[in-house]
């Protein structure tokens, strides 16, 4: 029989808003970039949580901070719960940190009712998971999953042409523990949705049995510079107009998709010169597209190349793919999902299951061991901005879930 | 009777490979921003010229540099040759820096040949001719016609946030002199045409009857900040597309005039935030368009204006004109403009009558006193581009008519 305990609303709602506080914009949005001032400052904040609580904080080599609570067992392999402090530029106060705070409320919980499990459950703050600083998004988790060096994460620039581990050096969080090699029980993440599903059906609890398929691609857009007067229209190769017909283009395969629920951003456009008085000889533009299902994602993918051919032809430009890359499309530990849905089932909290559309941490711990996520409710679905919101009685279900299916395994 | 002389073409070759050379960029162009070490290491090439040649060099308070050969006369206003030695971030070897090489060129052979003027004749370097780094462009020269102060300019800022008075300073080009303020009896500017009708016409001189009106407009486009992922295609307001709409369309349209030699473009676009992981709230797009019909350009900007409506409409942005501006549709001095197809006719030099579609500044001295400008072919009119190219044989012509046309002014 589970012990009948439950979060403390209020002492997660204040560490939200100490979070807040840290990097707040003046509109109440969040920018507090990977391994900036606002970063160290909210690093801090979390190792004094870890500290008052009595519990061990370990720092690995990229700067992804674990806080442990012990178990009678040393032999078993811990329980880890996670997701990111760092936000967009102009990002919300609960997209990733919630899941973090989250964590640490269940620490918060099973030591105020003096409940020992016998395995260890650690809470992790993954660096760098935004890729609004550093490319590519999930940095650090994708190098803890083996499929990069720490010293490939290393030499990542920013746009001023910082390296990752002088901006982690800087900040003071460049810890000695190595990344990854180590053997987990199971991995939860709890985040906001991020989209409106939730939302719009009043349900507190999303169980998420996997990611969308998601196709990101670099579009390498090659004009030639002119004067933009005298020069006549057919003699032009304007790389703007050429990425520009692209985006339209893509914009119109996301709305061709919407009702199966796929969709495509025009998400960054750069120009080389960009410039009142000449025409740009060169743009990349990032795109992405995603789909529930697999195949028609491909055919999406099909649309949006024969797209960039189109384009080039009505622009009188070279456009090519530079880059392709993917995520997501997994599925989630079906045990660990089961225990998740289970779980709010016992506790009374109605859950509808639900694909992760946006990229998360837990997409490359689920290489490392089981892993699973739960969603709480995101007011309007609204996320990456500064209007990003949620409600505390919507969201305390969640971390309920979160606190017993940890319980479960830990003590499993 | 006027004297049968005519400038030395080597002389004038070696100077402009001398300037090519400072700045020069791997491919065989030229970046040479206003104000930068570049510039000054040109100035500095030009104020040793202006002293082995033994002429006074006066520069005022905008670093507009004045090389003076004194007539006979000293109460008569001199005549003025000018255009300017700094280029486009991507510019090529003759953009401006031809029309100041062969003022100096004209000093060269009226003192080789020893033929004293009446009046004087001075050659000016504007600064900031571009607007690559300050804007707008022809920054100095509109000061100088007084539509704008000194202090107006000085707090003109570059993308680094610059001051053009702080990058005057820094390269020691900052006069004494006042801005303006002095008669002049005429000003002559020599200029690659950048178009390509004398270079497929296959004539040396292009007679410029005035300047095409412009339009340039800064347009705003607001959306809102969103996932990339979960956020639905009908909750999307992304700038970067409300953006793209608006340059395809603009594009369109100068496709539908361009057999009446109309022309549009979409130069710059700046993105807030510019993230892949982030959909843009905020795009600004620098557009212009151009025509040689005034009632025609008025119908093109009625066209632009519509579509940035349906362009707003199709992507659920806001968008607005935020700034708009317009430049040229002046005619030049028709006794000006007369006196150089005389002179080419009587050189038996071949004209074609011509109007500017570039900005260049003679349209603001046009303000000040009598103004004319002498085209000449630039190969396949490219300019504003690494490619941009002339032919000597091709230029010389150009250049003789603008001394003999210099001195019937110096002399009348």
């Amino acid at each position: 029989m589970p012990p009948d305990i439950s979060i403390d609303p209020q002492r997660l709602w204040a560490a939200l808003m100490a979070s807040a506080a840290i990097g707040r914009t003046e509109n109440g949005g969040l920018c507090r970039l990977a391994l900036t001032e606002a970063d160290r400052k909210m690093r801090d904040l979390f190792a004094g949580w870890a500290r008052e609580g009595g519990h061990a904080l370990a720092i690995d080599r990229l700067g992804n901070m674990f806080v442990r609570r012990d178990g009678t067992d040393p032999a078993l392999p811990p329980v880890l719960i996670g997701s990111h402090l760092d936000s967009q530029a102009r990002g919300g106060r609960f997209d990733g940190v919630l899941g973090v705070l989250a964590g640490i409320e269940v620490l918060g919980t099973l030591d105020e009712c003096a409940i020992a499990t016998r395995r260890a459950i650690e809470v992790v703050n993954w660096t760098n998971e935004e890729g609004a600083r550093f490319q590519p998004a999930m940095l650090a988790s994708l190098a803890f999953s083996g499929e990069r060096s720490v010293e490939w994460v290393y030499d990542r620039r920013d746009r001023d042409g910082i390296r990752f581990e002088d901006a982690l050096a800087r900040i003071g969080y460049c810890g000695q523990a190595p990344v990854g090699g180590r053997t987990f029980d199971s991995y939860f993440e709890l985040h906001i949705e991020q989209g409106p599903k939730l939302d719009v059906a009043d349900i507190p609890v999303g169980v998420v049995t996997g990611g969308y398929e998601t196709v990101g691609m670099r579009i390498s857009v090659r004009g030639e510079t002119a004067h933009v007067g005298p020069t006549p229209m057919d003699r032009r190769r304007n790389a703007l107009v050429g990425a520009a017909y692209a985006a339209v283009a893509i914009d119109d395969i996301g709305w061709r998709y919407a009702l199966e629920d796929g969709k495509t951003t025009a998400a960054r456009l750069d120009l080389f010169p960009n410039l009142a008085g000449i025409i740009a000889d060169a743009a990349m533009l990032f795109v992405d597209f995603r789909h529930p299902v697999s195949a028609r994602l491909a055919a999406m993918e099909r649309d949006v190349m024969a797209a960039l051919a189109e384009s080039a032809r009505r622009s009188s430009t070279q456009i090519a793919l530079a880059e392709r890359w993917g995520f997501g499309g997994l599925a989630f530990d079906p045990d660990l999902v089961a225990l998740v849905r289970a779980t709010a089932k016992r506790l009374g909290v109605a859950t509808m299951d639900i694909r992760s559309q946006a990229g998360h941490d837990a997409y490359h711990l689920a290489k490392v061991c089981p892993a699973a996520m739960i969603f709480t409710p995101c007011t309007e679905g609204i996320s990456h901005n500064k209007r990003e919101d949620i409600e505390l009685a919507r969201t305390v279900p969640g971390v309920n879930v979160l606190l017993h299916a940890v319980l479960a395994r830990a003590n499993g």
